[in-house]
């Protein structure tokens, strides 16, 4: 625990992040610069733990700090906390280590009251202005200190007020109209809380930052972090600042922008701003704002100013940097400035581009692109012609990239539970909030009628990569009968399906064509240095030649993982699958697997000439029997029906016998993988000989091969040695057959706990060991996948029991403890053991950078998820250079 | 690898029973004690390992060595292999390093051909001895050495000879006759086998000593070492030792003898001999031999020289001796001595009695007794009364103590079905041969109509623990119709019951009525001397009053696992359970658990009334909550029947409907233990409710009460910290409201891979960990236990892949180390941790002495099994100590 819990702005840096939050930490580092930053002062985020962790109770004398501080600011400000002649207002505002941008709470206009309004109407001479900014300021304290709903008690009113005013926005209410509000207000909370607003303004601000404190944990952010996959233990800063006024009038303006174009990575100055309005109108998307680009028309001089200041902070932090300005009267402020987020396209190009203006060097290029991000580059995007072609309902804010084709839904809820059960659809919506978040998560993509590139469904849509358009102001939405109507006033109902292209800002009707992404020298540039930095190999898993293809494409090293029983459900093939399981004798089972080989000597035949010289792992088939059958349960039911009426069941009772038979009570612990090769050898031997009279076949065409035995589930050593002793006879026995010699490894999948604890008795009859992480992780954890998802897991994660699904990102601790204690010991018997990792942890840049750290030789992914297994490998060299 | 691989009897020593085996070190001792043991050699235990491990090929220069160790036999006898003058016969035996008996392959009366059985004649007068001896060397050598068919070939012979001289019994053959049968013998061996019975005495040896090696690794043998858990990798000696007869004439005699009665202990001399036959005439039960005590009157000063020698050499190795004599023309011979089989209750006997006498002292005592044999004592045996009332069917040879009652079956591919299957069957045969070892396993008890109490059925039943009666020869069988026909002339069929009573060899009509086991004082002195001795705790699994009742009756320092789920399985409460189970939300629940509570705490009162101040662990709900609820197959029938005839269905479908929700696909790793914990927080504090109740309550009676409260299936140190919170609350509210404090323990078991590799992190919050080696097991083998032996885990053991089935015996090299590193990693950061198991491996005794080994408190397992436990522990500290 640090002791100073409160820190002014000239007393921090950016490299405080952790205890200043990243907001507070940059507002020191520019007031150390320099810049135009309005004084103020930061909480630590262990204090907001401290809070958390004792009740929500606030740690004994932290307010005497935050006054000492304040006095200070009052000093440097000339203004005084409460006075009536000079009165100082100040901003409240979150501030974590890692931005979650609208997840937590702020309020503005903090320090007014029947006096101190008084004394800004003398000030500004704009009663407007001020009773407006009173208002605001009893809205925000009400609903975010406490917890009233702000539509009911305090928007409703301003409706009220419009009404009786005859005008239709809300920038057309008089003073008169504003200040009749502030009674209305301090009434209903009277009335709702039980407890009277407090005028005292160190009383308004001691509940203020307890609510931004307690902001930390309410459920919008909690689902932020999971999905984000943040620490729940960071907790969040507290920034107290001096306020500065964007809605003095039209030498006023608030605005935020990017040094660079986010979503494409354009080196162009980017952003949004309103004249006349406070932060928040820009982020809540309820005025439409203008271009950046037009600020320059509007007030060249403070525009020089802001791009000039925006280029430095860009070179200081060699990073993209998202900011917020208001002009107050002519006056450049800076409110803050983080690094920027931006589509996965958008940093690749930044990136490299950066790194050829000589803003930054090849590793730090290389950091600068989240390895979680990078295959949406690789998602689908629709076909130029039929993207012509297709009906638009309407254009809008181009506010996250990529294709989306699915059904209407207007209800989040709804969308969160259709989507997550698999379904395509879109979710429209006026506009988003945090609250919509897990709704906007399993959907294919997100349409609002309000907001622009930067409202909160822009940089959701964009955290989360999934294709956005927003502003699409000229749609109509009525809830009350679920349709959506078009600009040309087609009216189309909830589960119509529709197109979005968030990249163009496109909405169509229909399903539009979808083509395959296509990759730029950006791209191309970026990888080569990747390839240049990293060390792991990046295989690939696949199935098809289909699938080796597209490995090539991306660039995988080789196939980590070949499985084999992927190829035993073609339809064509089923048939004899089943023959062979039912088998009575060892002869009829053999003639199965007689019928089989050719089969599989075909795949194998095209897999290895697709894949040429580079190595091809062939997992022996792994699952149970069981599954190639029918299901048990439809066959009770089948015989039930049929004998309640009376009809013949004998055959449909016959399968039945034989699926009970092969049934397991927990089949992911019983008959499968090495089990079955032991039970069964013949199936093992067909697979083997199938491999090595493809490889002989190729081999003796010219083609280079590399085949690599992998058997599955090896739990005992005198497993795998009884397997190899068969299986190296029958490579041999081909071999003569075919008159050549094939060079391949032999080895075992470590995907057992018992494999791992005894390693280096199983590394006397393995040249490589690939860990199984997925089943490793069922069995260390003795969770089923397929049950403990939907029954606990996700409950356990969302409560904090468990920081990560483990079938997601390799838990280290337990997990990763078993691969680590495998290789040592594998190594100490046998120095050359080549060690991988084949489960979807492969794909998992977190769990990749796990891998190289304990120096694994290679992990092997889906094909997409190829680029950021890279990525995260020369991540995890440039860290563990540091 | 030892290079000397050929030793005579005199360079050995009683030490060296790995590479001489049991046998072969034994006559080595003897022959050094100088001992009258006919001259002979010994093939090492390694040299057949080298012979089966090069695919049966006899060792490069293995031949030579033994012709150079046979000529100092010849030396020693003065007579000469192959020598027509005074020819040296030889008997080749197998000899492992634990005693095989009647496993593995002997050949004897090598040496003899045309010419030698001519000398022989010569030198003994007595050409009916030899032609006779010939004829047994030539069926011997056909069918053990050229695996030909013994009956079929040689044995119908016999036959059509005594059918010639009109006799009845092979002892009426006259020496004519045994010699018409030499060419038949040799013409039949060249017939079928197609090679020249060999006249050749080293080329009949070498093909002996190959037949012997090659007889380690015949079905029965392999079979044997599995049931006895011997390693296949130990190999047989064989010993080639000169002939001696017992069958030249009434002056000479063959027997076995025990220096103490090895069914009952008593110190008497106990065995069995044949004048005028060879030893394998007393083993394989052809004629029934008379008692020892006779030789005494017949051969009154061999009789005391026998008896001296066999004292002599208890002495020497400070335990029964198991000796075989013969007695040529009036010489006696020791041809073998061995620690001598026994039943539980005479080993607990004899170590008393042999440390009264001042044999040995009470660690050796300790030592002497199996303690995977002394549950045998514990179990029932027949009511007296009942037993006097029943109907005697017959009287034999008390051969294995116990009673059996169960269904008649002949057949024994039969009763290994049946047996296996459940059935409680009685084995009845007229006399068993090794291949019925499969078939007696699985029977409740074993009938014989020949063979005394050292026949084949004898030796292997005491060994099984199995009831057996032999030697009941007025009994007749018809297997054509499957009846056994009694003294009386009653004849029983097949699946009649009878009742057997080993201890006094009688059999019963019907099931005779059981009584339990008394336990006497020989048993109590001898655990009085184990509870010295040990140092570990044992406690046992019990889930009722009445399971506490027999844990302290056996001695039970305490419960180490109350399973509460037994007492929800109550006809009475399971309905509330269902409730509870299908409960839509929180108060519905916890309306069910209202109810339970009052039966939960009666449960609790009792238990710890009834184990006072011993500590009761009790483990929290565990298994899947689908247990409690009706099958989903049954379901699925009934729903598909109704349907079918157009009835209502509603009903089960909505039971379906709830049990589809929780059935899991693998319900092992699923929603259960701490997880159901963590997701129905409630169901927990209800139990740990009701033990609090019934504690503070006892304790306000004054009765001492010591809760261990145990959570089950712990993975993460988040999930105990959870379930820890919450728990300690109920405890201390429960203790509040009676206004008394109870001390306990919380601690967790260990049973997840997970748990053992992260124990540092759990041990912050745990007393105590029980590891729980069934779950345990299961995940660190990724077995399902309910499939796994059935499907291939059998069948793993047999073919050697795993050395015993690892849910029987504890897997010291996986599982253990788990074990052991929790341990390790959990003192770490709590050096009071109490570490103990709670699986079923609590009660095996490898396991136990492991245990101990690496320092664990305690064991618990079912309170039968608590004497071996104990036994267990104290030699595992014996063993330490040396």
């Amino acid at each position: 625990m640090t002791e100073k819990r409160v820190w002014l702005f000239r007393e921090g840096n950016a490299q405080m992040r952790n205890l200043l939050g990243g907001k507070g930490a940059n507002l020191a580092e520019m007031t150390n610069a320099g810049l135009p930053v309005p004084p103020g002062l930061t909480i630590t985020t262990e204090t907001c733990m401290d809070y958390i962790n004792n009740g929500n109770k606030m740690p004994n004398g932290l307010m005497d700090e935050v006054r000492a501080a304040l006095n200070d600011v009052e000093n440097q400000t000339g203004k005084k906390f409460g006075d009536s002649q000079n009165p100082l207002l100040v901003s409240v505002r979150s501030g974590a280590r890692l931005s979650m941008p609208g997840m937590m709470e702020t309020i503005l206009n903090l320090g007014l009251n029947d006096e101190t309004v008084e004394a800004m109407v003398k000030l500004t001479n704009n009663p407007r202005f001020c009773y407006d900014s009173y208002r605001r300021f009893l809205t925000m304290f009400g609903s975010v200190a406490w917890d009233m709903d702000r539509q009911k008690y305090f928007e409703s009113e301003v409706e009220k007020v419009k009404e009786r005013e005859g005008v239709k926005e809300d920038t057309k209410i008089s003073a008169e109209g504003w200040k009749s509000l502030i009674p209305v207000y301090k009434k209903v909370i009277k009335e709702v809380t039980g407890k009277e607003f407090p005028q005292d303004p160190y009383v308004q601000l001691q509940e203020a930052i307890e609510a931004v404190f307690r902001s930390w944990n309410i459920p919008r952010a909690v689902a932020y972090r999971n999905m984000n996959k943040i620490d729940h233990n960071f907790g969040t800063a507290v920034n107290v600042q001096t306020m500065v006024f964007g809605n003095m009038g039209d030498d006023c303006a608030t605005g935020v922008s990017f040094t660079r174009n986010p979503a494409t990575g354009e080196n162009t100055f980017y952003g949004e701003y309103l004249t006349n309005a406070q932060g928040e109108d820009v982020v809540a998307g309820i005025r439409t704002p203008k271009p950046i680009s037009e600020l320059q028309t509007e007030m060249p001089d403070l525009y020089r100013q802001y791009v000039d200041i925006a280029k430095k902070l860009e070179l200081r932090y060699k990073d993209v940097q998202d900011m917020e300005f208001t002009i107050e009267k002519g006056k450049l402020w800076i409110l803050q400035t983080r690094n920027g987020k931006r589509t996965a396209a958008a940093a690749i190009r930044i990136a490299v581009e950066m790194e050829k203006e000589g803003i930054i060097d090849k590793n730090r290029a290389v950091e600068l692109v989240d390895p979680y991000t990078v295959n949406q580059i690789l998602l689908p995007c629709f076909d130029n012609k039929a993207l012509e072609a297709a009906h638009k309902i309407c254009t809008g804010v181009n506010a996250s990239p990529g294709a989306a084709v699915g059904k209407i839904v207007f209800d989040t809820e709804e969308a969160a539970k259709r989507g997550e059960a698999g379904e395509k659809v879109i979710l429209v919506r006026i506009e988003t909030c945090p609250d919509d978040i897990h709704g906007m998560a399993v959907s294919q993509g997100v349409l609002t009628l309000r907001g622009g590139a930067t409202s909160h469904a822009a940089v959701v849509a964009k955290g989360m990569g999934k294709p956005c358009v927003s502003g699409c102001e000229d749609l109509k939405i009525d809830l009350a009968n679920e349709t959506l109507t078009g600009c040309d006033g087609t009216i189309y109902h909830k589960d119509d399906i529709i197109s979005l292209d968030g990249g163009k800002g496109l909405v169509m009707e229909g399903a539009v064509q979808l083509v395959e992404a296509k990759i730029d020298e950006n791209w191309n540039t970026f990888f080569s240095w990747v390839d240049e930095i990293r060390t792991m190999k990046i295989e690939s898993n696949a199935d098809t030649p289909k699938d080796i293809e597209n490995s090539l494409k991306f660039g995988a090293e080789g196939v980590g993982l070949c499985r084999t029983e992927h190829m035993f459900m073609d339809p064509d093939r089923l048939p004899w699958v089943q023959k062979m399981i039912i088998a009575g004798t060892k002869e009829a089972r053999k003639e199965a697997l007689d019928k089989l080989l050719p089969m599989q000597y075909a795949d194998f035949y095209a897999m290895f000439k697709a894949l040429g010289d580079k190595p091809l792992t062939v997992r022996l088939l792994d699952p149970p029997l069981h599954e190639f059958l029918p299901s048990k349960e439809e066959l009770i039911k089948e015989v039930a029906t049929l004998k309640a009426l009376n009809k013949d069941a004998s055959q449909q009772e016959e399968m039945l016998h034989i699926v009970e038979g092969l049934s397991e009570s927990n089949p992911m612990m019983g008959l499968r993988g090495c089990r079955l090769g032991l039970t069964y050898p013949e199936i093992n031997v067909m697979q083997v000989r199938a491999i090595f009279e493809a490889c002989c076949d190729l081999k003796k065409e010219g083609v280079a091969v590399k085949p690599w035995v992998m058997v599955p589930l090896i739990g005992h050593v005198n497993e795998l040695k009884t397997v190899k002793e068969i299986l190296t006879k029958t490579a041999k026995d081909v071999m003569n057959e075919k008159g050549i010699e094939v060079e391949y490894k032999f080895g075992t999948m470590i995907e057992i706990p018992r494999a791992a604890l005894t390693a280096d008795e199983i590394a006397e009859y393995a040249e490589f060991f690939s860990f199984g992480t997925n089943d490793l992780t069922q069995m260390t954890f003795g969770y089923s996948r397929d049950d403990a998802e939907g029954k606990f897991l996700n409950k356990y994660v969302e409560e904090k029991i468990l920081p990560r699904n483990p079938f997601e990102s390799l838990d280290t601790k337990g997990v990763g403890q078993l691969i680590e204690m495998s290789m040592e010991k594998g190594k100490k018997v046998n120095s050359a053991l080549v060690g991988g990792v084949c489960g979807e942890h492969g794909g998992d840049p977190d769990s990749v950078k796990f891998c190289h750290k304990i120096g694994l030789n290679y992990v092997s992914c889906s094909p997409f998820r190829i680029p950021q297994a890279k990525l995260a490998a020369a991540q995890a060299v440039i860290e563990n250079n540091k």
